[in-house]
Order: C-alpha cells, then sequence, then structure tokens
C-alpha cells in the first residue's frame, strides 16, 4: 500500500469521514427552543406551505446540494456497491463546501435498478437545490440523466459533464501550445463509457437526447474525432453498440475506419484516454501527427505514464495524477457549476452553461505552455469564476 | 402573528435554515487533496467494499442519521406538503445535535404513497445509522414502520413512540404525586392518531403487529383505558375503525362503555388530550374523580388552558407549551434514543429499549411535584443518561 492510501485510510478512521452537521442558530434556552423549534416553527411552515419556493429562503434547502450515486462505477474500482461509494461522495460534499461554498449531503442508494433511481431521485428533490449524480455506470447514466431533466432542481451527472468541461478547456489550451487550430485537430478518444461519450459531444459541439443528436449553436468543433471501445473503433453500422454509441458513430468517424488503438491512433492529432491502464504505448504516441497531444486520464492508473509520453515525443501531457503536470480534475468545475446552481437558483443546466463553464476555465490560464494548459485547484475564486461564466449564460 | 412567531420566521431568513455541512479534514494543497480524494479516497472504499460494516468507522454514516417526512401531518398544520415540513425536520436536525451530539439529515419526500416511502427509505438506508419517520399520518405511518423493521438500520418514528416514551415517564410521576398506584389509573386518550395509539400500547404494557397485540413481560400497566376518537369512545365491535383501533379496542375498554369525551371523561383519574384545541372544558375537568390528572397536549393551542384545567381542580396539568409547567416535549427523549443507536450500532430499537429510556427519564426526577413531573430539556447529560438506559436494555 503507497503512503497515500495508508494515510488516507488512517485519517477516514480517525475523524470517522470527513464532514459533519453544524448548526447555524444558537440554542441555549427554552425561548431560544421555542423559536427555532415548536411553536415558533410553525410559522415558516406556514408561509412555503402557501408558497413551495419559499422553501429556498428559509430552509437550507437554497443552499444544498445532493450527492447522489448507486455504486455502480466508483473510480477506477468498478462496482462496488453503496456503503463502499459514500467515501467518494463525503470527499465531493467536502470539496464542495471548501472551493464552491456549497452545502452537500452524500447518498447512496441500495437499487442499481435505473427506473428505480429515477423515481428516488424525484422524490428526494423537495429537500435540496439540486442533484450531482456520481459514479452511476454506462449506459444506464445517460438514460437516468436524460429522465431527470425536468424535475425542477437541476441534476448534474459530474463523471460525464465535468470531466468533458474540463478536457475541451485542457485541450483548447493544448492546441494554442501546439500551434494547431482546435477545429483542425484530428481527434481519438480511447473508451466510450459515461466520460469518454461526454468528452465527445462536447469536442464535436453537439448535445444529444438518446441516439438523436444535434448541432448547438456557436460552439466550436474539432476538425475530426474518433471513439474506440473494447471492440475497437466505433462507427455507424457497427454491430452490438448501444443506443448512445450508435448516436455518436453517426456524427464521427464519418470515413468509418475500423481497427483497435494501435491503428486508429496512427496520425492522429490528439489522444485521449478514459479507459484503463496501459492501453497506450511508446510506439503508439510515436505514430501519431507531429507534436502530438496525449491526454491519459484513467485513474490511478493512466492509459501511458506521462514520463513515457513525453519521452515517445508527446508535446502535451496531461492526466488525472497530482504528482504531474496538467492534472485533470473535475474539482476544477463541478464546485464552481454548483454555486452557479445555488446562485441563480437554476432549474437546469444547459449545454451552453457547460460551454461557458468550459470557456472561463481555458481563459483562466493567460499563457498556455506544456506544462500549464490548465489551472490550479487552489487557484484564488476559481469557482465564484466559473459559477459567473455559467450565470453570465443564464 | 405572535412574537415567536414573528421572530422564528426573521430568524429563519436571516440564516437561510438552521443547519449547515462542515468539513472535519482540512484540505489546503494538492496532497490533502490526494489524501481526501483521489487517488488516497480508493482506500477506504477497497476495505468498505470487502466489508460493508466498516462505512460505519471509517465515513460519517457511524454517527448521521436521516430525519424523513412527506410533509402529510406537520405539527398542527396538517398535510402541508414536503417543501413546507423542511423547517421542522431541520429544527429535530438541530436539536439532535445540540442535545444528543447526532450528526442528522433532514430529509422530504414528494409522494404520499405508503409502498413508495417503504421503498425510499429501503434504498437510502445505507447512506445513514438511523432514521427518524416525522410527521407521516396515521394510519398510513403504522404500517410504512412495521414494513421497515427488517431493513438492517433502526426505524424510529418519533411522533409515535418519543410521545408514548415522554407521556408514560411524566404519568408514572404525576401518579406519585397524586398518591394513586400507576396500576390503579382509569385513563382516557382523546385522539387515535399516530400518538394517541403509541401512548394507549404503552400505557398497556403492549405491543402490536397490525391488529395483533401481544402483552410486554415486565411491563406495567395502567388500571384501564379508553380512547375516545372523533366518533367516540372505541370498543371492541364498533364499526368504521381501521384495523389499528381495532387491536387497541380488543385489549381496552373492557366494559365496551359508548359515547362522547363528556360522557366518557366521568370518574376518570387521568385524561390525556392528544387530539385538538378546545376539546376539554372545566366542566369535564370537574366530572373527573378526585386529584385529576390533566395531561393537555394538542400544539400549539390545548384540549384546554392549563390555568383553565387547574382552576377546575385538576391535581397535575401538563402540556406541550413552553410557557407552562410540565412542558411534555419529545426533545426529552429524541437525542438519548439516536446517541444510544449511534453508539450501540443498534439495528432495531425494541419495546424494551422505549420503556427503558421512559423510566429513565422519570426517575430523573427526584421528588415529583405538581409543577416538576418531567426534566427540564435542559438538563445537563439528559441525552447520555436516557442513551446509557437504552443501552443496558441492548
Amino acid at each position: 500500500m503507497t503512503d497515500v492510501y495508508r494515510e488516507s485510510l488512517a485519517l477516514h478512521k480517525k475523524y470517522q469521514g470527513k464532514i459533519k452537521i453544524e448548526s447555524v442558530i444558537p440554542i441555549n434556552n427554552r425561548k431560544d427552543l421555542a423559536v427555532v423549534y415548536t411553536p415558533g416553527v410553525a410559522e415558516p411552515c406556514r408561509k412555503i406551505a402557501a408558497n413551495p419556493a419559499l422553501s429556498y429562503d428559509l430552509t437550507w434547502r437554497g443552499r444544498t446540494v445532493a450527492v447522489i450515486s448507486d455504486g455502480s462505477a466508483v473510480l477506477g474500482l468498478g462496482n462496488i456497491g453503496p456503503e463502499a461509494a459514500i467515501p467518494v461522495m463525503e470527499g465531493k460534499a467536502i470539496l464542495l463546501k471548501k472551493f464552491g461554498g456549497v452545502d452537500a449531503v452524500p447518498i447512496v442508494v441500495n437499487t442499481q435498478n435505473s427506473a428505480e433511481i429515477v423515481s428516488f431521485v424525484r422524490q428526494i428533490a423537495p429537500s435540496f437545490a439540486g442533484i450531482n449524480l456520481e459514479d452511476i455506470s454506462a449506459p444506464r447514466c445517460f438514460q437516468i440523466e436524460e429522465e431527470l431533466q425536468n424535475i425542477g432542481i437541476p441534476v448534474f451527472h459530474d463523471d460525464q459533464h465535468g470531466t468533458a468541461i474540463v478536457v475541451k478547456a485542457a485541450l483548447v489550451n493544448a492546441a494554442k501550445v501546439v500551434g494547431k487550430p482546435y477545429e483542425s485537430l484530428n481527434v481519438v478518444i480511447i473508451g466510450a463509457g459515461a466520460a469518454g461519450l461526454a468528452v465527445a459531444k462536447m469536442l464535436l459541439g453537439i448535445s444529444c437526447l438518446a441516439n438523436v443528436c444535434q448541432k448547438i449553436p456557436r460552439h466550436p468543433a474539432v476538425g475530426s474525432l474518433i471513439m474506440v471501445d473494447r471492440k475497437g473503433a466505433i462507427y455507424a453500422g457497427r454491430t452490438d453498440q448501444n443506443v448512445y454509441k450508435q448516436a455518436i458513430a453517426g456524427v464521427s468517424n464519418l470515413k468509418k475506419r475500423q481497427g483497435a488503438i494501435g491503428k486508429t491512433i496512427k496520425g492522429a492529432d490528439v489522444v485521449i484516454g478514459l479507459s484503463a491502464p496501459n492501453l497506450i504505448t511508446g510506439a503508439m504516441v510515436r505514430s501519431m501527427a507531429k507534436n502530438p497531444i496525449v491526454f491519459s486520464l484513467a485513474n490511478p492508473t493512466p492509459e501511458i505514464m506521462p514520463d513515457v509520453a513525453k519521452k515517445a515525443g508527446a508535446a502535451v501531457v496531461a492526466s488525472g495524477r497530482s504528482d504531474f503536470a496538467n492534472q485533470i480534475n473535475n474539482v476544477l468545475v463541478f464546485p464552481g457549476i454548483f454555486q452557479a446552481v445555488i446562485k441563480g437558483r437554476l432549474t437546469t443546466i444547459t449545454q451552453e452553461m457547460k460551454l461557458a463553464a468550459s470557456e472561463a476555465l481555458s481563459n483562466l490560464v493567460k499563457k498556455p505552455s506544456p506544462a500549464a494548459i490548465i489551472p490550479d485547484p487552489f487557484t484564488p475564486h476559481l469557482a465564484d469564476y466559473v459559477a459567473r461564466a455559467v450565470l453570465a449564460d443564464k
């Protein structure tokens, strides 16, 4: 066990988790009790009964979101179940508070039935101002999120959209570093799960509902894009593809190239790994176009180690790891997104808002360089900056 | 609007509710981030995946409960819906923290379908160490609670059991004050909702599953008991009674007395109101046995005002109000019950544990007097004392 794991385990044990509930109103005597509880509490109840929207002003709902998971796709650990997912959900809650100033409650559910998860989230909605879905496996996560788009509060699947927003922001700056126009980039994405498909949509400038995709106005797109899954390149007409892969197949890989990673990656400007450890070799990087961009984002072990990719000629390298430059981490974006949800009382988070968040993130790096294409998570006021950009597009 | 209502509304608005989430672990740099979040967090996840019970040791679950309501029977306000119930749930959470040291999360659900509520609670169970059901209307609350008795964590409907525990504790001491043996008391309960039926079971020393009741060993019972609802006294064979009233009818009012409150209350030693404002008159109190005991617990307006009851000859008077002596309030018991749930990692709260909590509460009053039959909520270490009694019966 490496140090970081040992230290994390010890810390979780010592503090019995990472968050707690605190009172914001003192209770010191019977009079205080009469004000915060019976009979006084009846008055805010009556006001909200007359106008349910006042629940945002008179209760913690107006500043609190839920982080909900079924434990079906936790980190790179797979389907480890609801209890084992709590540490990640609690981690999300602590980061929402630390970076976004947002109160967040971790909730795990002991069902992995999509319809039951949809019902559950609908039922819990009046308790919160927004929902962060987390670590729910693909393709279930797409259907679940789609069915939750009109429940009165925003539902945001961070593994999809948080990742897509940060990857696009990083890629825009990486393109500047290598001096290639973003719109000319030939991109290969390895992995067609929640993150891979969301990144593909973001880079293509489209939004999809089930298998129907459409171009988003004023949204830039890369030059070409091919997705690769376990069975090789995704293309229109390939059998054995779920509807979400079919939808992407209809708008990507227009030349219908086929084959495994090694074949597909040849001549590409960019490879983005959102898959599994060690799938990219140095030889593959050497087969790419000049000054290739390599985002190797599998956690904790990337598709190719950053130093190996560099040695093979990669001009810009990013990973999910904190021990290398250019850490692609959702923490750069979800605190700002949910701060916007709270401040703007959003009922939905549009694709345009996600785009605005991504642009804000790119723009924070004044002079992109090979070791600095994305801001540091500890950049002061980062979440405020992202939230403002999101709300400007409201 | 009286002062307490105005003040409560202003306070809820100023603080936007009553509770917040706080971090218990500092995050100041990328190294901290790597420990509390990825990659470090993977280690507690893996440990819990191998042994889900470790979720109690390694996450906030081990010290956190949920307070869940559907908003169908909030205070005396009735079915005001989930959003309007949040202030009460948040109040409960703040009191659990203040008095019991227990972290608690308010959750409201936008369904009032009993089967859906049962599913919801089952699904959310892995997130918490216990569930406090709150303000769910009768008779739905009985079925809901019964179906949730074997889900791995304890489910406690405070409106039933919290009230019953406190009322019994108060009645034991009131009996001492008037010098009548508890086992001789002739009791009339007005109101056969969640609280009324639970109090009846506690005073009769029985527990019931649907319509089957059984005596609890070593559990004292009052001499006789009659329940009265809107249609008059409840008795075996009366038509138009739900199964829960039928069950009580089978073991109470053995002489099958019939009629409204005024008739039933004649000659009684004790009347306990858990119903609606102004149902008891001075004349009714005067018709009771010598030195009558009057618990007038409707909130915020009691069945009879304490001073009126006294003037009519009541020897001991209790109400739910903080502005009179002998305030019967669940806050005396639920913080201790849930502290026991946390400390003892209870999977269920038995009738014996409730009895132990009630005895502990009675015993805290060393010398009961007409104005002091029950402890003050601010009694130091009250919850610790209750929790110890509950766990002694584990």
